[in-house]
């Protein structure tokens, strides 16, 4: 479980197919092998004031910086990037090598 | 793994002792048993539009939203918090239920 985190949060439009956008997500996770685990979450503690505004979060593990990179560009994601996007009023990401100091 | 993610996002004040404050927040999931993982790492992607400038991610994992409160409430958590937040620009916070759709 270790390897670079993509973390992706939205903001979707009123009236979005937020669980068609999670279930393709999944489809598409299991799919590419690049991707070595995804999960995701919908915040529970809905304050504004420090979600800002963004209510789901998902979270993809690759191996390297290379295959999230890969994995951007791939013509699978590109396709399904297009139908994010146009459900989303805003999305916030970042990737990050995981130090993971307590596991159970 | 299961369970409920405090996932925090922060954007550091120019000369805020980050290092030190990643430890301390290490050494508090170590110390608390409510806190059954603990991750975090730095942005690499660097990129200000998706970011939204922040640039370190901490996970911390609960086995409840119950859990999630008692270690905002709990004592060590209130005095960390202190120094944390005297070393922030700004912050986000959600809590989710995390699903796990693939796992490595």
């Amino acid at each position: 479980m270790a390897g670079i985190r993509h973390l992706v949060m939205a903001k979707f439009k009123e009236g979005a197919p937020v669980e068609q956008l999670v279930l393709d997500m999944k489809k598409l996770a299991l799919e590419l092998d690049i991707i070595k685990s995804f999960e995701w979450g919908e915040d529970v503690m809905k304050n504004e004031k420090y979600s800002h505004g963004f209510t789901h979060v998902f979270i993809l593990t690759f191996d390297s910086a290379e295959d999230v990179a890969a994995y951007i560009n791939h013509p699978l994601h590109v396709e399904y990037a297009k139908k994010f996007r146009a459900g989303i009023e805003k999305i916030l990401a970042v990737d990050f090598p995981t130090a993971i100091d307590k596991i159970n």
